[in-house]
This record gives C-alpha cells, sequence and structure tokens, in this order.
C-alpha cells in the first residue's frame, strides 16, 4: 500500500455495511476519505438485511475475490460497544478484512487464501478522536482501514496479533449428500428472489450420478409439515425454461440454486434463510 | 482511450443494471476496477424494474447525454445465458454502449448521435477467463467494458461487425397526435410516482394549439371500462398547483407527464407502465 | 479548490437529494463530471423521504463534519422552478453548500461553523445551456457546484451576496426540560428504525440528574389520549439489553434516541418524525 512508483493506484477500500443507504454508510466514507484522500471505496452492500452476519458473509464471499487487492470494511455488527472484539485479518491474497469479530469476515478470508494474520483493534491512534458505544463503523472500523489503505499504519500497528484459531467462527454452510437424497438449506434470497443453496454441482452429482440439463427433481422446501412440494427441471440457465417455470440450475458461484424465469421464486415460495431443502428425483 | 498526454483523465464507466442493492453490481464494479484501476464508475441505477427493459432504456436516455463521453454498461438480461447476442454499439457522440442485445442499447445509442458501428461480443480474450450462464454482466460485458475503457482493447477487437439494421430494437415510444385528442401511454414512473408519458410540448400543441399554463384538461388513464377520469390543468412545475393537486407539465427531458405536487400520482391513480392516457380538452 | 501543487487533491463533492434511486442523481453526477472530471462525488444519501427537508438536514448535520472539506449538493426541493431562490452558503470550516433556500443547509452550515457567506445562485453562466422547471438539480445546482469545485469560478461569481439573516431557516429541534421531565420530539427515524430525539445527555442531566446506565424511566409517544408508554431503560448500548428489549440511549451524535435491540423500535412503536415523547422517571 506504499506510494511506491510502481503502485501509485489508488487504493481499494471494498465497503459493506447493515447501515441502509441514509446516511450512516456517508458518514462512513467521509471519515475514510478525510484520512486517505486518494483511496477508490467500492460500495459491496449497504442493504445487507439488519443484523444478518451470514447474509453479508455469504455477500463478501461472492464480491471480495472479485475485486482488487485491497483494504476492505464489513460492518454487521449487533454487538457493537460490548465485548466482542474489533478484528483486522489479512488474506493469503494480501486482502485486509476489518469489521466485528462476530464471524462475518473469515469466510471472505478463506475465499482470499485463508487467515494469514489476525489482529485485533487496540491501539487507539488510529481510531478518531472520540468514539461512541454504537458507531463503530464511523469511529473504528472506517479510521483504521482508511490508515492502512494510506500506508500511514501498518498491520502490526493497529494492535496485538490473535491467534487464528481464536477468530470467531459462524457454522459452515453445508450440505448433506447421499446416494439419491441432497438435504440443503437457503443460504441467500437474492435481490431477484432466487434461492441461493448450500451445496455444489459436486454435491449433485454424487448424489445423482452425472447431471442432464431438463432432468426433473423433487424440491421439498421449508419444515416436513409444513413444506412445499415442487417438481423443478434441472437447467442450465434462466431463459432455458419457459417465463414463470422455476428451475435448479448451479449458480454463478458454483452453488446450487431456484429460480422462477422472469419471476420471483422466494416471494412465491416464501423461501426464508435457513429453511431446510430437500432434493430427490422426480 | 489512450493515455495520451491530452486525455490522462480517468475514464468514464456507466453502469446500469437491474440487479438490486445486494452485491452482484459490486462484484462487476470489482472486475472493471481489477483490469482498469483509473475507471471512473458511473452508476446510473441498479434498480431497475426486474426484467423491465423498457424502463431501463428510458433511463439510459435521460441520463446518458448529460454523462461524459465513455464506456458504458448496461445489463437488463431475461435472456442471459439463451442464444441473444451480447452487443456493443459506438454512437455518434463516441460513447460506446455494451449490454444484451434486446433492445436496450439503441435508443440511448441514438440519443447519443446514433448507432455508428456495431459488433457482437465474441472474442472470449476480452470476457473473464471462466465464464457462467447466469451473470454475463460480471463474466463479459465488465471485462471488455473495461478492457475497451483502458484502452486494451479496441472496438474492432471485440467481435464482428453486426449490420445497424440487424440490432433487436423495441417498438418506439410514441404518442397519437389528432385534432382535440393525445394518445399517449405510461413510458414510465419515476422515484416520485411522477407519470411520464409518450409525446412532447410540440404534439400537445398540434393536437390542442398554443399552449397556456392553467388549461385545464380532461385525462382518462387506462383502458376505458376501467379508466380513471382526471381533470387535470397544465402547468409549468410542482409548486404551480396546491400542494395535493395534479397536474400535465413537460418535464426535464422535454415530454408530457402527470404529476401530483408533492404526491404520489402513480400510487393514487394506479398507473402502470404501458397503459394508455388520453387527453382531451376539459 | 486551485489546482496548486499543495492541494493537487480531487475536489470533493458531497451530494445528497430526495431524488430516489432512479437515475436522476446519476444524471446530475454526469453533469458534475462533465464539468469537473476529478471530482470526487461523495453520496450522502438520495433515498431521503420525499419532500422531507428536514430529515435532509438531519442527515447532512450528520455526514459533513465527517467529509472532507468539499462543495456540497444538496436537493430536496418540493419548491422547484417556483420563487424559491437557489442558494449558495459558505462556512466557516470552508465547504460550500449548494441547494434550495427553504431551510435545507443552514443547519449544516450552522455544524460547519457558521454560515460566512450567502449567495443567491443567479449567474447563468455557470447553469446548464437551458434549464427547466422542474430539474435545477440538473441544471443549476449541479453544474454550479461542479464550477466551484473546478475552480472555474469562485463563490463570487455565482450571483449576488445574500444577507445570512435572510436565509430561510426551519424550527430549530429543540426539547424542553423541566425537574423531572424532558420533553423531546421524534428528530428522525434511522434505518434500524432508531427513533433519534431532540435534546442531549446534559438535557438529561438537567432534568433527572446524573445519570447511571439501567436507570429506568417512562416514555411516553405520541398525542396524550393516543400515546404509547413503554419503561425503558437507559443504556450505553443496543447490546447493553437483551434481544427485542428497548432502550434509552445517547447517540452518535450525542442525542437521545430510543431503540429496540436487533429490533425496529419506531414499526413496533409507529413513531413518526414530528411526534411528542416526554420522558419521566419510572
Amino acid at each position: 500500500m506504499n506510494a511506491t512508483p510502481a503502485d501509485r493506484q489508488r487504493p481499494i477500500i471494498g465497503f459493506l455495511t447493515d447501515f441502509g443507504l441514509d446516511g450512516a454508510a456517508a458518514t462512513c466514507r467521509g471519515v475514510m476519505l478525510s484520512i486517505c484522500r486518494e483511496a477508490q471505496i467500492v460500495d459491496i452492500c449497504h442493504t445487507v438485511r439488519k443484523y444478518a452476519i451470514a447474509d453479508a458473509a455469504y455477500l463478501l464471499i461472492s464480491a471480495l475475490p472479485y475485486l482488487p487487492i485491497g483494504v476492505h470494511v464489513a460492518v454487521v455488527d449487533p454487538g457493537v460497544g460490548t465485548e466482542r472484539r474489533p478484528l483486522a485479518l489479512r488474506a493469503g491474497r494480501g486482502d485486509i478484512l476489518i469489521g466485528p469479530d462476530n464471524g462475518l469476515l473469515p469466510p471472505a478470508a478463506d475465499a482470499l487464501g485463508g487467515i494469514a494474520e489476525a489482529r485485533v483493534l487496540e491501539d487507539p491512534r488510529w481510531w478518531l478522536a472520540t468514539t461512541t458505544s454504537t458507531f463503530h463503523g464511523r469511529d473504528i472500523f472506517s479510521p483504521v482501514a482508511a490508515h492502512l489503505a494510506a500506508g500511514d499504519a501498518s498491520l502490526a500497528d493497529v494492535g496485538p496479533p490473535l491467534p487464528s484459531g481464536e477468530v470467531v467462527r459462524l457454522p459452515a454452510p453445508h450440505a448433506e449428500v447421499s446416494d439419491g437424497v441432497i438435504q440443503t438449506w437457503v443460504r441467500y434470497i437474492d435481490s431477484f428472489g432466487n434461492i441461493r443453496l448450500t451445496g455444489t454441482l459436486p454435491d449433485l452429482a454424487a448424489a445423482f450420478g452425472p447431471m442432464h440439463h431438463e432432468t426433473a427433481f423433487e424440491v421439498e422446501i421449508g419444515l416436513s409439515g409444513a413444506a412445499r412440494h415442487e417438481t423443478i427441471d434441472f437447467a442450465q440457465t434462466f431463459g432455458s425454461v419457459s417465463a414463470g417455470a422455476a428451475l435448479l440450475y448451479i449458480d454463478s458461484s458454483g452453488d446450487l440454486a431456484l429460480a422462477d424465469n422472469q419471476g420471483n421464486a422466494a416471494a412465491r415460495l416464501g423461501a426464508q434463510v435457513g429453511q431446510p431443502v430437500r432434493i430427490t428425483r422426480s
């Protein structure tokens, strides 16, 4: 991040919060630009479902590998002002991730080459002069990120190291594969209402053998007793099925997903993050 | 777009999608910045009504003439991954428009001086190394745009030319003008609930003679049988009528529009894009 | 703002409107970048409640002190095209605020050191060549701001001075403090549903003596007769109370506020901007 002639590029700061669109994120942008005027802030998302740490982790995994290497700030922080630690993770690719130690950051660090170094943000030299109990995004996370992006601070300056095994982690999303059955869960619902599931194409192949488009599956969404049942074709893309029809597909992250072509599958099916989805051969 | 001393300005990339606010647009921004670090990405809109190609075309027409000349990416793409072509259009003003060949781009190209050149994006050198069937915004459109903006690729490099007459076009919005009647349609509903119509001030004058503010018109919205009828004054601006009152006005694009002063006309009237609106003298 | 070697930084343009997310703000961004290509536009908020001048003023107060010194454009302008004046204010800190003279700008100017100079935007040299009656954000405010940011125009060029006492002001938010009672009002509802109130920690101490966390208060929200009554603990931060519980706290601006930990207090309580809130000892 030093301004050597070879990398005089503007430093990248990726930025994700559940702050909504009404000014808190802009306040943080202002803090970052006040410290690192040349920063290129890349807004990833500020409409994360409130307090939904796993949603935010998913969005970081999806987006950060496509961003240039940078310092990235993520704040979904229901524990702001409590004992939860403020954290910096250096990922194998070279990115630094800044945010609360509540499980938000490690999956993205894994996607960027793994946690190479973890530090607790304890040195107030890199914070705003005045801090509050309810807005660490503005007071701690943004200024630390900007000082790192500017090269004023190195990662070793921000606070003491933390063994990477002590970083808080959420349960990893997974799918249960057996012969003829894949038990998956709703991992994320995107803005189109597409239902992103845990599990991958290899999981599907392990359960059902080599996959062919237009193969029909039985999909059970929700808890048995209150579950919806659908017969859904495995298809390559939305337009492979007729308008309004559902499809099971491999999404742009390589994961299983359900969609309605030109419709909103999640709204139609009442799908919610965390619901179980059971897929069997039709 | 070459970095000659005279134009060392950061290249502009306008960017419009119906991806919503939850991370897909940011992934594309990351792709673009990874290829063209100096790009100035100008987000135009990412909350286009899902799959509403004509809404998106309208927004491009409204915004792009006010942006600096640049490479602009627009993705409202219900046919992603099917046979529809990925397209680049060079407009008379010098802009390059990138997106699917589904009618989205030509109206904006017309507004920027007409289609000077059309090419099909077929050369995978400018795509991401891995492409998917459902996210050409990330895999094809964004990287091609960024390579063009960076000057790595010229338009001739992206793929074979397409006769401009073969570019897919939507029906052009129009109004039917006769003596004492103007038949128009709801073209777009903006975030204020103002109802943007097809037709212009000259159309209004052709139907009714020279226009005077405070002239009252009968406005019939919707299909006859289920139409709403309103008597609405022609006025210069919102505050020309009392709070809550409706007005017929010439909008900032020079087109006919209906609004409620400090209200939401579309919500009150149940207006929807595509509805017929018949205007006669009161 | 001149490009002297010492300050070759990109000029900052803060930007707030109630235009929503569908293209009008982007059109303005395009105008600004066409005039001042090197501008760093910092979007503050474009989803201000429609026509809510006081909401917008609150957001400016909250954000602008954290932005670098710059030219800032704010447009919530129900009187566009009427007699209301277009305004530029220079604040003590050095920022210039551009927008309609309807009360939107002065509170932010106060927060930035007070109004040092006020001018009416009357010189059309800095406007777009064609102006309309309904989009001064695009036609007047954005281009004037960009010319100031670029250094083409100085503040003295934009139009005649206006005595600062003649600038339109909204009633200042305040709280009424007496022994054992604080009468406050709902000033703003943020995207979390936290209810930002008028009044500060010193006001609370003046009414009740030195404050201690976990002290319980009676909070009456709404007009007597239709008011909701709650017993709410004064707490340091959201996580100081159990999930779903309400708290009275000092927010990140130093003001009184009500929240539900990991909930939406405003939705639960039906709170609306302007409602009275009466706080007494429990």
